[in-house]
């Protein structure tokens, strides 16, 4: 069964259990599609309402946005345990011959690569849901505009557990060069989203 | 059917509708939960095994906090949209009398007040599973250290969420005491844990 298709309570069971997955890069994406869900219902709570008719089409837009990028990282929590269960798998290869080890070797780097770009692609969906918060917050139904803070606060929270799970899997890829670019696109999209996460949340708590 | 029973897409898709509940109360009770269960994983990872047999106390003294605020913040997820609905149901009491008006804001006053206390019992726990973030992440298995920051970034949002609905429900509340008294307190939890969360995360990050 999909992670997603469980009750919340087992998702949080099995979150809670020693087992190796879900873990902190299953969060980041359920956060991430938190964020993008409050952004949806800022809008929804919008879109038909009097007072709001001029801010109509933006709204669309804007709703159009958070519920792909909602759909997209509810697809990257499932594909998150498929990369953890992937590098399991090649960690349990056999490694009695020299040509053994080797082959072992270069599958765990395979997936783990492969295990880093999914919390990336988690970070950059994150990303993506924080640049809606503002224009959610100051042209959404004014009753929501809490909601459009704690959107950016799930989001940002998103895109910073995305970047742990992405830096402890870089710590174990022996690629330099495959280290040092993702090391510095991840510095990218970490860069001035703390005090972005700030000036929303100080808006929101203006109009409170 | 409970909130928390609900499957995770089925309580996204709720949370995205123009539904009025669940909204970013129940989010931030279940960005709480989502980190006290990553602290309980943390330790479940860590009971038992070899190189950790000096802190198995600890550890277990450690989990029995986080599960305890995990069921906390799950009920209280529940409790934030009674309380919604109870506020709901006296918007709608007759007002055709002044004697019906008098009743009905009384009514909405008293709704209000208890609409506030339950985010700022979220804003309660969560503060608590901060505590718990550093001892996991110093003390835990070191291999799961990026869990127990993804735990302090969900436990750090879920109390701001929780503040941004406290002071939503203070805007409409005519009890300035009552008022003064829970802003006051709400700022008390609130102090320094901004701070702590980037502690918690750049120890967390000098350990990847």
């Amino acid at each position: 069964m999909a992670l997603t298709e469980k009750p919340v309570t087992t998702f949080l069971d099995e979150l809670a259990s020693n087992a190796p997955a879900p873990g902190g890069g299953s969060v980041a994406a359920i956060s991430g599609a938190l964020g993008a869900a409050l952004v949806s219902m800022v809008c929804n709570l919008t879109l038909g309402k009097k007072g709001y008719e001029a801010v109509q089409g933006d709204i669309e837009a804007l709703v159009a946005r958070s519920e792909a990028l909602r759909a997209e990282l509810q697809g990257l929590l499932e594909e998150d345990v498929k990369a953890y269960t992937a590098y399991s798998q090649t960690a349990k290869m056999p490694k009695d011959t020299d040509e053994q080890k080797a082959a072992r070797t270069e599958a765990m780097q395979a997936a783990l690569k492969n295990a880093t770009m999914v919390p990336m692609h988690i970070a950059e969906a994150a990303v993506k849901v924080m640049d809606l918060c503002m224009p959610a917050a100051e042209k959404g139904n004014k009753w929501a505009v809490s909601d459009a803070g704690v959107a950016v606060l799930m989001a940002e929270a998103a895109l910073r557990a995305a970047a742990l799970n992405v830096l402890i899997n870089l710590g174990t890829i022996k690629d330099q060069a495959f280290v040092e670019e993702k090391r510095a696109y991840l510095d990218g999209l970490l860069a001035g989203k703390g005090v972005m996460r700030d000036e929303i949340y100080d808006y929101v708590v203006s109009k409170l």
